[in-house]
């Protein structure tokens, strides 16, 4: 099949209709129409086959995650997502694959009325690169570096699912018992609702895709100053409780990424306003530490005890 | 070298100030002012080590290419442009690679004033997709479905060299004899003037980059027309002149790609402001054909005999 043809049918999975594309798929570029008043809001997310997701993923979850891992950067910063382009360089030219690849990815670009402008196809090894852009009133993106000393720090939904799916894996757990895991891990959902709640109440935000320690950290350095967790706060989901224990099960929720979940800070003045604003649609959000002076991200146990990470593993040390 | 030290490398090489990014590097996304009353002009493109590039090729030569392929894009549609991401996919963390592959990115970047304000470095093949954005007054993007029937067909500059550069590599001409064609296969200027010039003179536009009779069936076929072109007035560089004759020549002018030129329709009665405009600027162009009732491209030798393309060369026939 011609890289043409790819194309087409790409294009035929992905069809939304939006106004503020004056040229879609086609020519040497699209022509869009940013709103008037409105920052535009651009990022770019690359899967590699083997490093981003294991090898025997499905197609339909390659091309879901592949845009879910973009809109998730959207929803960090707040903004309301509009446009993709979708640069798709694949070892042969697999009808199959793409088909069901471009299915996984328009499922989740309609629900989010994203509308596919532009990409490309070229032959090599498996690498999807997505570009998305989102609309943001004038000042009022989330970004890294509005965290202040006294704010608390929260996260909406749980943590570690999606490091638990793999695993789980390692060790050979049935695939039945890992369904709820690997849903997690294979057809993140990007939070995007949650995001544009927190316009105007979260002082900053980051999506959880490396690690909380590891992306908090970003926060802490951009903004300045210390974050403390408590690890005993940190929200587990029922699959994940009932797989893992202890300190495994608390390496999975400081360490593991790609849940793709929001952590952010706020000043306690806004956390009432904010909790309502979130659970009245339907995103439920933790509070799991706090901004402190200093520099840096420290986790605590119950006992009030420092956590470090040693030899692959979480370890308390007094 | 750590990820994040690669992308502080890549940044510092490529700082641009616009007063347009609100946010650039270092967040979940970057925050970005589209001018009042403009279009944004979007495109992406992949390029594979070993498919768009020889194995060889200096890393600075890759990092300008990256960029140069995608802003021929922005020119192909008339656009000023003014934002860039840039997903970069390394076999390993190679500090020297990449600092001479930003340096490349960096001075086409600069001489057209394009902000690098994203990306994401990641581990795999070779593979690099660049995102560039750029504006144009509503309406006024060049487009490949405006061709009308009596419409002129001309392009910039020379066509065949960069083509002429892997045929030369393949019969190992010296060195010092493919200095020129090698600079147009591994340094192309996108036509950004020319295409800024061309915007409401030109009806229709592409950039030359499968190859002037590829890319002349995409503007034939969006805009219900057929293309006929005259192979013998084809321009041609000194260096292609001197190095290739006869059919081979030909074959590389019309199925070459890798220019970067503008192929472009306009109206007999504009085509001699047109003209003027673009050598106004320094951007010559020749007129190569014409806008004909029917579908698809034919090239025409200086005889009126049809050429057709076979076993691989380009053959005439009666």
């Amino acid at each position: 099949m011609a890289e043409f043809d790819l194309i087409d049918l790409i294009r035929s999975r992905c069809e939304i209709a939006r106004n503020d594309v004056r040229l879609g798929i086609g020519d040497d570029a699209a022509i869009l129409a940013p709103p008037p008043g409105h920052e535009l809001v651009v990022c770019t997310d690359t899967l590699v086959a083997g490093v981003h997701f294991p090898l025997d993923t499905p197609a339909e979850a390659i091309g879901w995650k592949a845009l879910a891992v973009n809109l998730s950067d959207l929803a960090a910063m707040g903004a309301t997502p509009a446009w993709a382009l979708l640069a798709l360089t694949l070892p042969e030219a697999d009808v199959d694959f793409v088909d069901r690849f471009a299915t996984g990815f328009a499922a989740l670009a309609a629900q989010h009325h994203v509308a596919l402008v532009g990409g490309d196809t070229t032959s090599g090894s498996l690498t999807i690169t997505v570009t998305v852009h989102g609309f943001v009133p004038p000042g009022q993106a989330l970004r890294r570096d509005g965290a202040r000393v006294g704010d608390q720090v929260f996260v909406t939904g749980t943590l570690g699912d999606a490091a638990a799916a793999l695993a789980a894996r390692r060790r050979h757990t049935p695939p039945q018992q890992r369904e709820a895991l690997d849903a997690r891990l294979d057809r993140p959902e990007p939070r995007l609702a949650c995001g544009a709640a927190l316009r105007g109440l979260a002082s900053a935000c980051i999506d959880v895709s490396d690690g909380l320690l590891a992306d908090l950290r970003h926060v802490a350095a951009r903004s300045g100053v210390g974050i403390e967790i408590d690890a005993a706060a940190l929200p587990a989901s029922a699959a994940l409780l009932g797989a893992f224990d202890g300190d495994e099960r608390l390496a999975l929720q400081l360490g593991g990424g790609d849940d793709y979940e929001l952590a952010f800070t706020a000043a306690p003045s806004r956390a009432g306003d904010l909790l309502r604003d979130l659970a009245r649609i339907g995103c439920g959000a933790t509070r799991i530490g706090r901004v402190v002076d200093g520099a840096g991200v420290q986790a605590f146990d119950a006992a009030g005890a420092a956590i470090t990470l040693a030899h692959g593993g979480w370890e308390h040390f007094a």
